[in-house]
């Protein structure tokens, strides 16, 4: 019989106290559960009378997803541990360190990370992150090409790949992102107010192509160690430090899905400022600043990816005159499509976002949810045609505006 | 400590008595290794005054080529087992049994298939198999249907593709196939007399560019269960059945490599009959007959595949109007481009076919070189413009006559 049970306040605390190093010795130690209890329980501990805390994570073995309870493997607790180690390596500045974990009890001790915000909250209201692009564009080039055939020993990388065999939650995104939105299905979620969108979304064939082909790369497509779940909520930040935490969808994809993941999280919560802002001015400079964001998370990421590969670079062939160009472009087109697909999802799929569902009034949520609607179907649409983040930044600006798109 | 041994032919006797139904119970059983001690023991056990017969294939941890010992991993017998297991339950008539086997000994206990010929053979003596692209087109499409994310279960798939990470056997393709013809390595193996082509080879860099792109796709495509090896001399032969044999290079790649390896084969043997027929009406026929079979293995592949794909769909968004026809175009491109690589590997890389090396005059031979890798390079270089199996065969018979190529 497996030894799996649900921890308990004090046996967390036990836990935390046979970590080495992280407590001092005779530390009175508290511990606040403080998960959503949705996917996991997440205890906090803390030493009275210090600044000294660790985070445990533990794995539960069902989701809960809108009242729903979905059985879930445990086995996500080894992935996202997994990921984390491989990440912190590679990004040690960017990722939370593991103290310690149990595979069989499915918990991980980590860093805490109590002093951030998460990305999310901080965007919706209205915080400026000037470092976030430059961080998380450093964070992707860096875990991307040192997890691929580029920049990895290419045999070594079969097996690692082969520990992040991660059916149950690669079958979530299958379905949430890449078939739930475009038919019919209980998983989805959306007022009736854009019945006519979703409707659009169910029979439109050309739409359906494009999000086969980005359905068929997620599928297929072992490029590289992906974080899997890199929205806005996946991120801490702080005004001079980010943090990428909780990849438990992590498994050996696209690299333009992680990319797009964070520009579409962007790019939603720039669609969402048509319902938070009634100051007009306002509203422009944050949405200009959405953009650049957007844009320079692309930037950074290319400036570091190139730069990884000219002076890293494990595979011979890769060398060849044009190749380089050649292989960012394509993970362009990628970023484009499946940015286009998560924002799509976030509206009439299962799962929602903050930055949207929480807009007060109804006519601007839903004004958010059509703008947002528009930019990810153009990006979907034209993912193919695009060759430099301007042909993205101009796709937005048009969908934005309910223009007829030209790239 | 491992027990794993090499076999004696005492014990490889016990074995196939312990095997149930295959020996009658006091059967006198004789013995005698077949293999070439390249990479394999291979036990042919018959019973005396009986038809009554079985092979035992047992892995040895090293490969011998040229002379040199290479270590490779024992789990390869594994491999070779569970793709014999997984591709036989696809493909019953078309695969060896597997009556028994042993991961921890390295050995499979399968059909004994010794009133077979190796196609490789019989192509070189000039046989026909009218019955060979119908065969192999039908296990083509059928082990690439139901091991693709198309025609199984998509977490399954992902689940037996961790079964086959098979870094050992990778390596090689990647090093003999996508990398050494390509620059100087002391595995390249070919006579002075064509060394302009060699060095043609490693200046060419637009080839290289074609190569490194189907490279990349060998490296992360993780399309559907390959054979992994499917030449000629891995397919057993009688002019009613065929039996595909060897698959120790199994692993999850892009369906292109195996039919790539198939009609690449074909295409050799094609090449070489320059250098085997004096009468050129007898060239003409057989030259005639090997481009059909190459044609024939494609449309019989591709007919076979939609047929499958428009019964047995499992992937809802694949039934997207002209997913199927851009999914086979892309195979059909691969499968070029595939084929091109194998064809100029046997030239200069390590390993070479008999097809060509056994032609018994300096000149021929030569000239069977020249023309290989003038179809080779052909189709390698204009892979990704290819649109229906004419194109390929307008490139074969274009190069072939050191013409100018246009598609």
């Amino acid at each position: 019989m497996s030894a799996y049970h649900p921890l308990s306040a004090e046996e967390a605390i036990q836990l935390a106290r046979s970590i080495p190093g992280r407590f001092p010795e005779h530390a009175e130690l508290e511990c606040r559960e403080i998960g959503d209890g949705n996917l996991n329980l997440v205890f906090h501990v803390t030493a009275k009378n210090t600044a000294d805390s660790i985070i445990i994570k533990q794995a539960v073995p069902y989701a809960k997803v809108v009242g729903e309870s979905w059985p879930l493997s445990l086995d996500r607790a080894r992935i996202e541990r997994l990921a984390l180690e491989t990440e912190h390596k590679i990004c040690p500045e960017l990722v939370p360190e593991v103290y310690g974990y149990s595979d069989e009890l499915a918990y991980t001790v980590m860093e805490d990370l109590s002093e951030y915000t998460i990305m999310r909250r901080g965007l919706i209201e209205g915080q400026a992150y000037p470092k976030f692009a430059e961080h998380i564009g450093e964070f992707l080039a860096r875990t991307l090409f040192y997890t691929s055939d580029l920049g990895m020993n290419q045999q070594e990388k079969k097996v690692l790949a082969g520990q992040f065999v991660n059916p149950d939650l690669c079958k979530i995104t299958e379905d949430l992102i890449f078939e739930d939105p475009y038919r019919k299905s209980d998983n989805n979620n959306y007022s009736e107010a854009i019945e006519d969108e979703a409707e659009a979304l169910r029979s439109d064939t050309e739409l359906h192509f494009e999000v086969t082909l980005l359905r068929h790369k997620f599928l297929t497509q072992a490029q590289a160690l992906l974080h899997g779940d890199l929205h806005t909520g996946s991120i801490f930040v702080k005004p001079d430090s980010t943090k990428v935490i909780d990849p438990e969808f992590a498994f050996f994809g696209p690299m333009g899905f992680d990319i797009g993941a964070v520009i579409g999280n962007l790019l939603l919560n720039y669609a969402s400022q048509i319902g938070w802002s009634s100051d007009e001015q306002t509203r422009a400079a944050r949405e200009a600043r959405l953009i650049e964001m957007a844009r320079g998370v692309w930037t950074h990421f290319e400036s570091g990816f190139r730069l990884l590969w000219n002076e890293g670079l494990q595979d011979e062939m890769s060398r060849t005159a044009g190749y380089q160009d050649y292989y960012i472009s394509q993970i362009l087109k990628d970023t484009a499509g499946f940015a286009g697909c998560k924002m799509i999802r976030r509206i009439v799929g299962l799962s929602h976002v903050a930055d949207i569902d929480t807009i007060p009034g109804d006519k601007g949520r839903e004004a958010a949810q059509r703008k947002a609607l528009a930019i990810g179907k153009s990006l979907v649409r034209h993912h193919r045609s695009i060759q430099s983040i301007d042909d993205i930044v101009t796709l937005v600006e048009q969908a934005s505006q309910g223009n007829e798109v030209s790239i």
